[in-house]
């Protein structure tokens, strides 16, 4: 928007899309650290200079600051993962790219109190409503892209590569657990798991089921 | 402890130790829901009629009450995982027998918040000291048996077998999430991953890695 664009209301909009950008900034923080059930109007307030019921008519009811927080969160692990891959070529050297990116920012979280995803999905996943709802739509899109890029890599059927973006995921998501308790070596397992659902035999194996 | 034995002092200890036993068990079922840091002697005193004061006089400090509790909630689970699967040979048939019980504790999960680690691994995950040592020992120890009966079952390498305890405790945690979602295509997943990983190419593929 440039500057001539900005009337009065045209001001007070902007106004209120920068607070609710900061105040959001300020909840992602705050949610890593004490989860989203640890957010409020009035703690948030504190944080960015807004007063208490500013933040309650931008945000409504927790509910919604809390859903809200969630899909920020999502957009700053897009830009920091997601976008830069996009630069190289589908298949592997996408998903080699996705989880070097991946592994940069689990060295050095964006956020406080480390995955803010690690410290939420486990308080939401037994309480259905829009929080859980934005919490997994991201888990649920960042595994498919996992999957895609297998498939492209591998040319595994969609149901192997699907496995494959399940414990790939999994595995992250461990690996982001014991970088946080100073295990390094965590770094190590998450290339040769990587490598291996890329090699030939790969992810179609593990559908190869010998039974019990 | 027979009824002989309890003279006025052993009662008194033998009534420390019900007590002890009934407020951990009540302990475990908050931290499912609410973690660690939701605990308190007074939330503890309501739940099991014990006076707050009395609570604090078995455990002293709140870090000591979230340690016990990280301990008792770690014996509810060997109880219910580990030991029934002793009675299984060494190997492939105990790794089953072992993902089998984790199956059903995980579906009819023994605390009402879920899984009492996914909950609480994620909060201490950057917060050294005792309850951290204590949350965290449980789940090297878990891995440890698992990657001692990958060797019994394929004759891997310890590094292989590391990395596919690494793997399938990884897997684990996230099929608990997912189950709690709802979504009981997990199980499959995890025994799926479960034979991949014994069989005869399982665990030491992994360690050839392909550099990128």
């Amino acid at each position: 928007m440039s500057a001539s664009d900005e009337g009065t209301g045209d001001r007070r909009l902007l106004r209120g899309a920068r607070s609710r950008a900061a105040i959001l900034r300020r909840a992602v923080d705050v949610a890593s650290l004490e989860g989203l059930d640890g957010l409020s109007f009035g703690v948030l307030a504190t944080g960015v200079g807004v007063s208490k019921s500013g933040v309650q008519t931008l945000f409504g009811t927790k509910e919604h600051l809390q859903t809200a927080t969630a899909e920020y969160a999502r957009g700053v692990f897009d830009e920091a993962v997601v976008h830069p891959a996009r630069a190289t070529a589908p298949g592997a050297a996408r998903l080699r790219a996705l989880v070097e990116a991946w592994i940069r920012y689990a060295r050095a979280p964006l956020f406080p109190g480390g995955c803010f995803w690690a410290a939420n999905q486990a308080a939401f996943d037994g309480r259905p409503g829009p929080v859980h709802d934005a919490l997994f739509a991201g888990q649920r899109d960042w595994r498919r892209l996992l999957a895609t890029e297998v498939r492209h890599a591998t040319g595994a059927s969609p149901e192997a590569a699907d496995l494959a973006a399940f414990q790939l995921d999994a595995v992250l998501l461990a690996a982001n657990t014991a970088l946080r308790c100073g295990d390094d070596t965590a770094v190590d397992r998450v290339r040769q798991v990587t490598e291996a659902l890329l090699a030939p035999s790969g992810p179609d194996r593990a559908t190869t089921v010998r039974q019990p």
